[in-house]
């Protein structure tokens, strides 16, 4: 199978550092040309699941912009111009919570928007977290620290309680991965 | 815990039918306001894990624009304006497989973006499919359908083999919710 081919990008609405909005012109495999195939350039960001040696994940209950309500959330955020997902992981994990860990594992990454782009998801599972420091979280939210057992993860995974598309991913496949 | 107030909607860019940019004026639980608050309109999908009574899951072997190489897909597509998630995914297997299936059940939904918005993921799980038609796809890209174990999809979900993020989300609920 082949790939399509991106002839020529073009830029058309810029809100930095947030979105860039592009339009491609991209060439199908049997040559039919596409000339306004809408791009979306927006950051990539990480989601944490960390975990005690005592089993306990680590979570927050708080609110968000696009959610009703409050929400189930593992830690995160978005990865500097030029950083590593990996530091960045490490750096929101003690940012968001105190924590460090002493295992980390990379569970994926993955395009959030197939025919968009819209930025790429690093995940990584953080083994061995142990607090070290006090939160020092620069988010805009309410947050509530939360040490939830896997059976509460597990409820919470089946009944949608992270209510945003990649907490709930990498929610289940660290539930999927133990 | 306040969930932050919407005052005012401001659009900013337009590029029909895929993309509508608003920047919002925000009010915080502390009284703050924030008067650029970026929000993405993108249309709501999609996504169906159908199961036939073999246990054989209909997945895909796709490209997608935001993919490298090739990708394994679930079923999938946007919902027209109006219309029901649930009809939207029965005609999306449809279109796409030439299968219906017994038993729908809904796996939840999920905002794609916590702080943008961008469109929210519908998913659902099909049991009991079965072949009533010839496909009858309207997409761009070249596709395989195949007819996966269980053993082959958790393999897939492990490794990252679902590339775009609601495809990885939709399997890895499914493996936990058999």
């Amino acid at each position: 199978m082949e790939t399509w081919k991106t002839l020529k990008r073009e830029l058309v609405f810029k809100m930095p550092p947030y979105l860039t909005v592009e339009s491609h012109t991209v060439e199908l495999p049997d040559k039919k040309v596409i000339e306004d195939w809408l791009w979306l350039v927006t950051p990539d960001f990480v989601n944490i699941v960390a975990v005690t040696d005592e089993d306990e994940y680590l979570c927050f209950r708080q609110t968000k912009y696009a959610v009703d309500g409050t929400s189930l959330a593992p830690t995160g955020g978005y990865i500097e111009p030029g950083e590593d997902p990996l530091l960045a992981a490490q750096r929101e994990l003690l940012e968001e919570t105190g924590y460090k860990a002493k295992r980390w594992e990379k569970l994926g990454q993955f395009s959030v928007d197939g025919n968009r782009g819209n930025g790429t998801a690093h995940f990584f599972l953080a083994r061995g977290a142990y607090k070290t420091a006090e939160r020092d979280a620069d988010d805009l939210e309410e947050q509530q620290l939360l040490k939830l057992s896997r059976a509460e993860v597990e409820a919470a995974v089946a009944r949608g309680a992270f209510k945003v598309l990649p907490w709930q991913t990498i929610m289940a496949m660290a539930l999927l991965r133990f």
